[in-house]
């Protein structure tokens, strides 16, 4: 997508912090982290919001709950805890037109969430 | 798992109202809503936490979004809005202990997300 963010960050045309990257998926900080550890983990395939999501995309969805496990284990807070957000449209907060899950982490996550 | 709270819903030995029933997964309206709707949605298949998860669960756990965007059309919040929440061991606030995520929707959600 020519005008997507996220899409940009994927073809390297705007610089991001990358922390995991395969072919299906790639991951890097957020820019206003709101938590100590604060990872946007995405689909590299443009998908606008979880709205279009079919049943073939559930592997590749699920692989973003995956890669957040990886994460956590490998940067040491799997054991403490953490919070994984997706959020869709106006009410959800969505705010870049590309489906992310939000990983936080480093701090106690209150309820409700948001 | 004898002492699951969620293996026992879907074995039907403790109510719930329940909105969607597949093979594989489950949803039903979370006891202590935090919006107007409020749903949880599991897989059927005993997972303690997200850190349990393994590459071969991908299109699993990939089934809750897609299970969430359906429940979204289906209940008329789609186009409105909505946010998806998975909560892992203390810091992330999981109090049950087989994987669930939460549906939220019928407000504006507002960030960060706890």
């Amino acid at each position: 997508m020519q005008d997507c963010l996220f899409c940009k960050i994927v073809e390297r045309e705007i610089p991001a912090k990358i922390v995991y990257e395969d072919e299906q998926v790639l991951a890097f900080h957020d820019i206003d982290p709101k938590a100590p550890t604060h990872i946007l983990i995405i689909p590299k395939r443009h998908i606008t919001t979880l709205n279009d999501l079919t049943e073939e995309d559930a592997a590749l969805v699920g692989r973003l709950q995956v890669t957040a496990a990886k994460l956590a284990k490998e940067m040491g807070f799997a054991e403490q805890g953490y919070r994984i957000v997706m959020n869709c449209n106006e009410d959800g907060g969505q705010t870049v037109w590309h489906i992310h899950m939000h990983l936080l982490a480093g701090r106690s996550l209150t309820w409700p969430p948001g």
